[in-house]
């Protein structure tokens, strides 16, 4: 018998919403309608996970969810030709400002859909289904948007809330194991920023998030959720605590744009910008060896990568200047100065990072 | 000599902002600077307006303005491609957070240029730079931004209020007797839906208008702006008060699409709509017959269009349902309680909206 949903709140003010997680909420028709408005919908989803969980969803919300858009499955569906589809979809389903997106997948489905709706009419409903630990604990909370650009990813988007998160927890059942490894380093990147705790007990119970014990899953959820929670509502926009959420970003998605979007998943490429990012912590002194074995340690044990690709240091150097986090030339970084205690800083050794790429991506 | 510029405040709490009216402004190096961030700028304007005006822009900031992005004039250039152009030039020139956007032309560039500060890394400044009438009294101003969807005028885009409007007075010496004439009909717009004083100085000052005199075209651009403004306050994103401002635009986007973009100026298109929201008042008795012959006597008299073209009542009734104020399947519209006094409401005869389509546009 499963427990029932577990409810928190992004308290946003007018923009407030509800995260919900729990077992079969894709069927709990009740909570799907609570947040969403009286016009019509338009559910989004990719083939991979539309044959799972469609029906589900469709069952739950009747006659409203006869329009559908189903998209490829991968990070080159998060396009300017995606979202030119979507418009297409919402114009011909005639969503009018009353109307709403329902996104029903992993990350790729929550940016892209989310960018969609932000932008359509000026901005309409948007109910996040996330089907992917990584959507559940990061990507489909706090309302960032995006598609991505040849230049680099998430370089266009918009801050829109969603009305409300229903993280089923039943839709992780089906998940590949290397995709539950890439939430898994989202999970892992909340402990390292802000919960030293939080950290403790992931290192514990590794090998039950491994095996997919639900108690353990929507135990860890539920604290990665709170920790994003707290920092989206302290920085909605991000200009300031919320780049802390960005700690292995920077690097991260310098090596994604390198590889070529595919190559990498998002977690794991976090997971190798995480390693990049204790690296250079440790050689201002902030952090011990011990313990940046013990950030590559946790890492290695739930089964990422935690070595970069050498995409040479000119081309490092010429994807991270342009990546968001860069002002007035200077790259600022999210770095630890303890574990459970990350900076967002331009005021650090920048021997220190060209020491650490020089070692790890020349 | 001119009279120093004259300025008016958007007051928004952290998003206010100035609006300037004047000549010479685009020579104004400290103005233009005042409200820039430090990060690098993109010009964007258009065939048209470049040739006239942009060494004057670019002689005014230096060596900050050396990227540019040059469109094509006229509405079409509101597309998906050309923001796929314009964030593929924001790549090139490697715009950061802390860059800008510079909108130098009419509503098109302010729209297409506003939509991709919009939207590029989540949102950057965006500088407005109108020169055209219509432009400077109203879609300049209130952070509206949009591109065309096939479906309707406007349907994709976002809220993003600029960092400062300069509006040169200089550039109108330039404009197309056509085109002032459609800015005319926004500034008659204004005095409409709120100011009956207003209305009669536009009666008096109508030939002062026409033959360009730089001291009435600064007063009624002064005038509209602080209707704009004071609506844009109340109401930011749409929700209540600032629908007041599409009076004659649901009829005007309908007759815009069915007509293909490019037929109607858009300020030609909102005259044809104002005269079928006027007669659509009359026939709910709230004006008169004199009154919407007042309205018809002004438009004519400013060389504006008041005959709809016949786009036929089904493809009337299509383009206006789909329109961005429909809600529950019910068409709002602006309407006129009495010449100066507009409300949005869905709370009028449907028999009287009727009849004036089969009369005008069948």
């Amino acid at each position: 018998m499963a427990p029932p949903p577990l409810t928190l709140t992004i308290d946003l003010g007018a923009r407030s919403y509800p995260i919900h997680i729990g077992a079969g909420l894709l069927g709990d028709r009740a909570r799907l309608e609570a947040g969403l408005p009286g016009g019509r919908l338009l559910i989004v989803s990719n083939v991979t996970v539309a044959p799972l969980y469609l029906a589900r969803l469709r069952a739950s919300l009747g006659s409203r969810a006869d329009a559908e858009c189903i998209l490829a499955d991968g990070e080159a569906t998060k396009s300017l030709a995606t979202l030119g589809l979507l418009y297409d979809r919402l114009a011909a389903a005639r969503i009018g400002r009353d109307g709403a997106i329902l996104a029903l997948g992993g990350g790729v489905i929550g940016d892209v859909a989310g960018f969609a709706a932000a932008t359509w009419q000026r901005g309409i409903a948007c109910l996040q289904l996330p089907t992917t630990l990584l959507a559940q604990v990061d990507s489909s909370i706090g309302g960032k948007t995006a598609i991505n650009h040849a230049a680099g990813k998430n370089l266009i988007g918009a801050f829109h809330q969603p009305v409300a998160v229903l993280a089923d927890l039943d839709t992780l059942a089906t998940l590949p194991d290397r995709e539950l490894r890439a939430g898994l380093a989202e999970v892992i990147k909340s402990a390292l920023i802000k919960d030293p705790g939080f950290l403790d007990w992931l290192e514990a119970s590794l090998p039950k998030l491994l095996a997919r014990d639900p108690a353990a899953l929507a135990e860890a959820i539920r604290r990665a959720c709170l920790i994003k929670a707290a920092i989206v509502v302290e920085d909605e926009r991000e200009s300031g605590a919320r780049a802390l959420l960005n700690f292995g970003h920077t690097f991260g998605h310098a090596i994604e744009t390198a590889s070529g979007y595919g190559e990498w998943l998002h977690g794991e490429a976090v997971a190798i910008g995480m390693v990049l990012a204790a690296e250079t912590s440790a050689r201002q002194g902030w952090l011990g060896r011990a313990e940046v074995l013990r950030v590559r340690t946790l890492l290695e044990r739930a089964g990422l990568p935690v070595k970069a690709p050498r995409i040479g240091l000119a081309r490092a150097h010429e994807l991270m200047s342009l990546d968001k986090k860069a002002a007035g030339g200077r790259v600022r970084l999210v770095l630890l100065k303890s574990l459970g205690h990350a900076v967002f800083t331009g005021d650090y050794d920048g021997r220190a990072l060209e020491a650490v790429l020089a070692e790890e991506v020349a």
